[in-house]
């Protein structure tokens, strides 16, 4: 806040308060520059009261700043990339003489590097993450859909300890994670995913019913929310042989994830990892088809944590730069024409000589025909 | 738009989108009030292109409508409740002459009545939802904790065809639904949900891993999205036999219930439907456990549509009247203590002469027990 000069902080996102109250609550959690924060909590009633306020309404909060003997700020940081107009202009009207400070950008880069408290967190999502996804062959039965093999992983996912909700930023929306077969992998989505994936008009991406057919690819994207924070993994798994592009287009993701997990080091410019990537897919002949065919999405891998869409984006033109305890998902896809997607993505946290790999899963397709 | 006096309305929350156009795009829907609406979209790639027009960014959508033949707007509708600060400013510097209009409001209290085809849409879903419900008891097996009846549960209704995204309006943040047993049932929420739970402290809200025991109920309040549209269906179930005040709170919830379904039609205030309500809690001595007990909501039921809240909201002092074709969620439950919660949920579309219910699920506590 020092840097930004600004007096204090109002968070009011769940996202923003579990990071910095612990706790997700209908309320603010007010943060002076040179204070101890103060929460105000509208709900849940019954909370100890010793380390919190209750209030109505966010128009008591100045009052109550006063009576504890703190000087209103003058200028203020919110959350304004998230928080919506009506509620920035209450909170103007709350504070009239302050200067509002949307803090957003800030605020995702703070915590795009993880405190060690937090990476043990998103080790332990992985960990168990993991585990779960080895036991996703012994879930496959000839015939299947996509959305009935979806619906067995999910369970899967859950009775491991996921949680299920899968927090974003902006407007994307998804249920737990995408599994994507033939060529419903080509279909491009309104969202800033990886791949797309028709779904459902009412949500459009990933599984559309789509049968499991033998010669086909089966990609699954879940979501890790085991621990709050979201690791990510995707798998591909085949029903019975590919062609030989689909494995030399999967080796060459194998290539690109471990190039660029050398690179996950402190000072690593975001756009230069893109850019390794896309040199290894064209040198391969498969620029055409690197994240998608219809649709191609200019990034190869993104921060996680609290939602699955943090800073940075290792994306074409990110000036942004790698800081130790960054966690980052690399995630290099291809689409196979009628045949569905390959490629793999692991979770990692920027270290001094390269990436911690947190998500041990075997890289390599698997054929389904032979679990079963 | 003419009552309120703007020239267009610009949507592109995906909720008002698949409201508006039909579909979820990653763009805006301009509305003129005089004209035919013209859908601007980013992603995805490929559409047909004869109803839309590709755009990278919203600064492009002005210049587009001169082209069209348009003018631009001097007052423009946006949804000011939804989109961030930050992308009302961007709207606003994009029609730099326009008065921006927040739309909020007007655009959740049009969507509150819905069309035929939309009541359709509803039924749908409530009927597979129904169907979903009455499967419900062949899950349980003596020894589940909540999170694992929760899972059996979350299964069923995708195999039966639940979509799994439950969308809300606001700060609302759920999984599929909640599933609620002994002491956890009085557990205040964060959330303005009815009932709380303790949930898990990234997701405060229903099961938190407590045993099913004998002698206690199990309120199960899962979302219904099979079609986009979401209905709402609470039962409660029991594991063997509860006290005696337990079905007595559950017959007065069904008569609160039934005591609204005549009320559901033209006309009625909503706040006189909570007012019903209370009385009829009040009668029985049960006022004090109604809707909560250490938190209590101050609603018992509330609109559904593309959201899960809805307007109306049958709340206190609720001045909104019910108009026809309005689908309206009804939910008298009570909390008892140390046993759980019992009461019900049922989703009636507003009618001439009282509820249409369209959720039709066996009323009574079915005991787990005997099912088993």
């Amino acid at each position: 806040m020092a840097v930004k000069k600004v007096d204090a902080c109002l968070l009011s996102t769940s996202v923003n308060l579990l990071y910095a109250a612990g706790r997700v609550v209908n309320g603010y959690l007010y943060i002076p520059a040179e204070e101890d924060p103060l929460l105000f909590v509208r709900r849940p009633a019954g909370l100890a009261e010793d380390d919190l306020l209750y209030i109505h309404k966010p128009e008591e909060i100045p009052g109550l700043l006063r009576e504890t003997g703190l000087s209103l700020p003058s200028t203020l940081m919110v959350e304004g990339g998230e928080i919506s107009y009506a509620d920035w202009m209450r909170l103007q009207a709350c504070f009239p003489k302050a200067t509002l400070y949307d803090g957003t950008s800030d605020l995702r880069y703070v915590r795009s590097v993880k405190t060690d408290y937090e990476c043990d967190q998103l080790r332990a999502s992985a960990e168990a993450h993991a585990r779960a996804y080895k036991k996703i062959p012994a879930l496959f039965r000839p015939g299947m859909t996509d959305i009935q093999f979806s619906i067995e992983i999910e369970r899967l996912m859950r009775l491991e300890g996921n949680k299920g909700l899968f927090r974003t930023f902006g407007d994307m929306e998804a249920f737990m994670g995408s599994v994507l077969t033939g060529e419903n992998a080509a279909v491009p989505s309104p969202y800033d995913f990886a791949l797309g994936g028709a779904g459902d008009p009412s949500n459009p991406i990933g599984a559309n019913g789509s049968v499991l057919k033998e010669g086909n690819s089966v990609m699954i994207d879940m979501c890790g929310n085991f621990t709050g924070y979201l690791d990510d993994i995707t798998r591909t798994f085949s029903i019975g042989t590919l062609p030989e592009k689909a494995y030399k287009a999967h080796q060459t993701a194998i290539e690109i994830q471990d190039r660029i997990q050398e690179n996950l080091k402190e000072g690593t410019l975001c756009e230069d990892i893109y850019k390794l990537a896309l040199t290894i897919a064209a040198s391969n002949g498969l620029a055409d088809c690197f994240m998608g065919t219809l649709q191609q999405a200019k990034f190869v891998g993104h921060g996680v944590g609290l939602v699955i869409n943090e800073p940075p984006v290792l994306a074409k033109r990110s000036k942004e730069v790698l800081l130790p305890n960054m966690a980052i998902a690399v995630e290099p896809k291809f689409v196979i024409d009628g045949i569905g997607a390959v490629g793999l993505e692991d979770t990692y946290l920027v270290g001094k000589t390269g990436g911690e790999k947190i998500t041990l899963v075997e890289p390599g397709i698997i054929d389904l025909l032979k679990g079963y």
